[in-house]
Parts: structure tokens; C-alpha cells; sequence
């Protein structure tokens, strides 16, 4: 593959260039044909920079090109608002290096609304999509995957875009987790035909008659991580909750296990180290830190949201996602596929 | 406390009699004043009570009333088509009895729709109660627990449902929880103000006016299970999706560990009898089958909904609910706290 390179909105996220800089740091060392723009304050950037070991490689420092930004958009800044004062903020020059074919990706941990308008005024949807969708790749218990989406982009959804998302899904599980005519699914709060939202019925029924969808029918949230379906579709604002509650979950859960395991007394903290080891296999996978960023789907190129409390290895995974959505080239891959009909939003 | 007396639905859920009817007499057996109205097919009823040991004791039998229903609600019933047909229904009479003080609550594993539809016909919603929400209490890890609700029986919700399910729960933390002003939060995807959909930013500017609530903001899924509110509120779309992610991922979890523990060796097996209680201490409260039942709450009396996969020890956690209900005098309670001013629905 020949050079890649990724624009990072150095100043998102809850940790901005602390997480950012070391992230950025060991992405280039793991990936010799990577080049990284890091957008944001120069001064913190250069003193952070100083700071780390591996910086002093000149291999390294050849592959990392500053670029200055003078503002930052904040978690709770209104979309309107937010878009209105976007100019020379990290994470609007992070996506117009990607707009100007500077970047091939972006990465950023920033807020979520203003990351999703700025990238559909810059990048712009592909032809047939409405709306773009965040979409994230879960791990099931049975070592098995499923694409979910949308994870919060759009928090109210009509049906065309459920079917949409669900058309990008499956997309995604063939080529992404190489799986043939991957199961495609609808969550609701019930198996059967009558229940949910009208928005979901009105999908469900235009899955059903998808020619090209393998629709396999509702599931419900106690089916999640089961692996039961390849591609799970909902809107934002379920799919953020119940992504946000799997992941708290989890968190509570491996951490509860480390202090079970390690208050003991020497021979029970051996015995601990053999437990976690068998433990970490059964979960370890399931650690949100290990599949963070999701993707900005259904947009002429390709935008990466990272938690906005990623630490530095979780960051280094969502910069990961953008290396493998170009190598993979999925913005033209869901952009030929889409040649299929699809129905267009009310929304839109 | 004089004499309780509950009318089960013993024809609802997966199981229908078969779990039904031990659950009740396990439940007549713990609790001496206890009387059970099991509405149902009687042949069937009395076939299952034949094989039982314990219904063999006349006290025992002497508190149990079988009355005979002709049809069963199915659990994929349009809400319409179910209302329509439910004369003789086992759901219906079972409402019915607690209608006409024949029992004081009443306790159904049946299609939640029809339930709500049906309880909200016979048993009418309280005054300044719109519609009724499905309630839980939900353990915390930290052994301090939440009110949750709506868990699904209204899947949309407008903004003063949702304030008039905070203050249903507030009353239900105070009573039930016994909590000094409790903590109110609404469910969301993000804690900054902007966030979320209308009706639930609406619903918070009330709630932060409200001088009776002691509200304290959003919250997101991550936070569940945290004990950082005692009352959490959503739509039931969301709550049911929430509450069955939750408990699926418990399940896998525990099953997982128990999997993890039991595959060794004799060495092994003994150090994991040590493990398991260790695990069961930290995370077997939050076992589902626990704390089975979701009071339908802001009717004219008590209505208990149980899961429809609940085994017998989850049926008789339902029942218990009915009795901590009538115990506690909850729908009266609620009727007297709901004389503060409260927003009427546009959905009504």
C-alpha cells in the first residue's frame, strides 16, 4: 500500500494533545508508510512532542506535519452555533484536509453534532444517502462481530434512513468482516411484527422486500454481543444509549473482577494472575478501549469519531480505523454499491 | 397486615401454568396471608397442582381460588385486535378481579401492549396521570438501587409523560427505597443541556424548575448500574432496550464466569466453588431473575408485569412486588403526592 495520511483533530476530545501527540507517536511507529497532520496549538503540540522519547527519531518526525488551528469546538456547544464559529477551529481544518484531498482521513474526538455537520457541509453524503451514520464494530462473545449503527449521529430516524443504514451495514460486514450475505437485523423491544415504532415497522417492511438485504428480523437488546446478526440497525439515539450501556457494563464488570482478584494474599494474587489471564481471553475483547472509533458512514471520504475519553491506546485504535477504511477504500466501495435503489428520506 | 389477595394471569408468559403455579404455591407457602386468585384453564391448573407436593397441604389449598378463563392473550396480538377480543381472557379477568376489590393486585407475564391497553380500560389511570409507565427497581453496583421507567409500555413519549414519570418515581424512591429527596435524571446521550431530542430538553427545563424534584440532570448509559440518581427516566422504547441489554449482558456474564470456573480440573473445581461465591457476592444481585416484575405504576391500583421468560423463582419475585404494592399502599400514595401541580400530555 502506498503512503497513507491522517488528519487528527489534536485538540479533541476530554485529554486534547495529552492523548492526541503519544497517540499520534506510536500510530507512526506501528505504521512506517503513515503520515500524520496533527491539527491543533503549536506551542502544546511542540512542548508535548518534546516530552516523548520516540519523537526523537527523525524517521518519525519526517511523517508528522503540524498544522495550526486557532480554536477548538466544545462538548456542549450547539450545532448552529458551533458551525457558525467553525472557522480555523482543529476540527474543521482536520476535515477540510480531507475535503482538499490533503488527508485521506480524519480523526476526531470532538462533539459528535458538530463533527457530523461540519463533515456533510465539507465532505458531502454520497449520492443516495441522506444523513451519514456512526457505525462501530462490536465484538460478540462467540469471537464474532456485528456492525452497528447508527450509534448517535442522528438521534430521531425515519424509516428510509433505517433502510439505508442498513443497506451501508451490510456493506461494511461484507467487506470489512469479509462475511457473504451478512445477517441484517432491526432493534426493537419485541420479535414479533406489531411491535415498536412506526419508523421501524416501515423499515422492516422495505427489508423484508430487499432483494439484496439479508433481513433476518427484529432483535431485541438481551441479543446484543450474541452474535445472533452480522449488522444491527437503529436509530442514534438508542444506539448511543445501548453502546454506552454495553460499554459501562463491561468496564464495571472487568474492573469489579480485577479488585475480586487482587485484595488477596499472596497466594490468592497468583492464583489471581492465572484467573485474569483466563478471564482477559473470555472478555479481554470486549474492552471498549479495544474498539473504539466509530465511523462516519455514507460520506465522500472517510471521518473517524473517537471517544471523547479515549486514552491514548484507544485513540491509537480509532486512528487504526481510519488506516484500514483506506486501505479497504470504503467510501467508494459503499458508493458503488449504492448503485442499487434506495429509498430517500423524509428527513432529508 | 391482614389478608392479601392477588389474581395471577396463570396463563401468560412462555410458560404459562407450568410456571404459574408453582410460583403461586411457593408464594402461598412464604407468606402465611397470602391469598391467590390463579385465573386460567382448570383442567390444566388442577393437573399441574396434582403433581405438587406442597399443594397438598389444606391451608395452602385453602388459599388458592382457581377461576376459570376461556382464551389467552398471545404475545404478537395487535393492541386493537387484542382489546377487541379479550372478553374471557385470563389478563382480563385477572384485571377485572382487582376492578371489582375481588383482589388487590394482579400479577400478568402477558403482551405488555395488551396489558397496558386493558389496565388502563379497567383499572383507569390515576387523575393527573396520563399514561401509565412500566417501573423497576434496579440493583446498583455499589448495593444502592434505581427506579427506572417507562420500561416499555409507552414506546413514544412527549415531554410531560416523561416529567410525570419523574415524579411517579420520586414517590416510588421515597416509599419504596425509602430515599429522602430522591435524585432524579433523565436518560440521554450526552450531559450537556443541548443535547438529546425535544422532548426530553423540554422535559428537563420543567424538571429544574419543579421545586418538589430533586433533579439532577441527564444522564447516559454508561452511568446505569453506577447508583449516580435513584430515579432514572426515559420512554419506554429506550428503557425496554436498556433494561433487556443490561440483563443480557449479566446473563453472559455470569454464565460465561460459571463456564470459565467449572471446565477444570478437581483442584480447579474446588478453588472455584471459593470464586463463585466470591462473584456471587459482587454481581449476584444483579441477577434478572431477582428482581423480576415491573409495576405498571399511575393507575388506580396495582398491576405487575412480569417477564415473559421468568421461571418460577422470577414469577415469585413478581408476586412479591404485587405484595410490597399493596403493603406499601403505592397507587394511594401516589395518588396523594400527585396533588402537586402536574403537566397534562399532549398525547392523551
Amino acid at each position: 500500500m502506498d503512503n497513507l495520511t491522517v488528519a487528527l483533530d489534536a485538540m479533541s476530545g476530554d485529554f486534547g494533545p495529552r492523548v492526541a501527540v503519544p497517540a499520534a507517536l506510536q500510530a507512526l511507529t506501528q505504521h512506517p508508510n503513515l503520515h500524520i497532520l496533527l491539527v491543533g496549538n503549536p506551542t502544546e503540540i511542540e512542548s508535548l512532542l518534546s516530552q516523548k522519547e520516540n519523537s526523537k527519531s527523525s524517521d518519525i518526525l519526517s511523517r508528522l506535519t503540524i498544522i495550526e488551528s486557532t480554536s477548538v469546538i466544545t462538548h456542549d456547544a450547539k450545532l448552529s452555533v458551533a458551525i457558525r464559529h467553525s472557522q480555523g477551529s482543529s476540527m474543521r481544518i482536520a476535515l477540510e484536509l480531507v475535503k482538499s484531498k490533503k488527508a485521506q482521513a480524519c480523526v476526531s474526538a470532538g462533539n459528535t453534532g458538530a463533527l457530523m455537520g461540519l463533515a456533510k457541509l465539507l465532505i458531502k453524503p454520497l449520492p443516495d444517502i441522506d444523513r451519514p451514520a456512526l457505525m462501530a464494530v462490536l465484538p460478540a462473545l462467540n469471537q464474532g462481530k456485528t456492525v452497528i449503527l447508527d450509534l448517535g449521529a442522528n438521534a430521531e430516524c425515519d424509516s428510509n434512513m433505517l433502510v439505508q443504514f442498513a443497506v451501508m451495514g451490510s456493506i461494511m460486514a461484507e467487506n470489512i468482516l469479509g462475511i457473504e450475505s451478512p445477517r441484517v437485523a432491526l432493534l426493537n423491544i419485541g420479535e414479533e411484527e406489531v411491535k415498536g415504532l412506526d419508523s421501524i415497522r416501515a423499515a422492516a417492511a422495505t427489508l423484508r422486500a430487499h432483494h439484496k438485504i439479508n433481513y433476518i428480523g427484529y432483535l431485541e437488546g438481551n441479543e446484543l454481543l450474541t452474535g445472533k446478526t452480522d449488522v444491527l440497525v437503529c436509530d442514534g439515539f438508542v444506539g448511543n444509549v445501548t453502546l454506552k450501556t454495553v460499554e459501562g457494563l463491561i468496564e464495571i464488570f472487568l474492573s469489579s473482577l480485577r479488585l475480586t482478584i487482587t485484595r488477596k494474599s499472596w497466594w490468592m494474587r497468583i492464583l489471581g494472575i492465572w484467573l485474569q489471564r483466563r478471564v482477559s481471553k473470555n472478555f479481554g475483547h470486549l474492552d471498549p478501549q479495544q474498539y473504539n472509533g466509530a465511523c462516519l458512514l455514507g460520506l465522500q471520504g472517510t471521518v473517524i469519531k473517537s471517544h471523547g475519553s479515549a486514552n491514548q491506546k484507544a485513540f491509537v485504535a480509532a486512528i487504526e480505523q481510519a488506516i484500514q477504511s483506506i486501505e479497504k477504500n470504503i467510501p467508494d466501495r459503499i458508493a458503488m454499491s449504492l448503485s442499487l435503489a434506495l429509498p430517500k428520506s423524509d428527513n432529508s
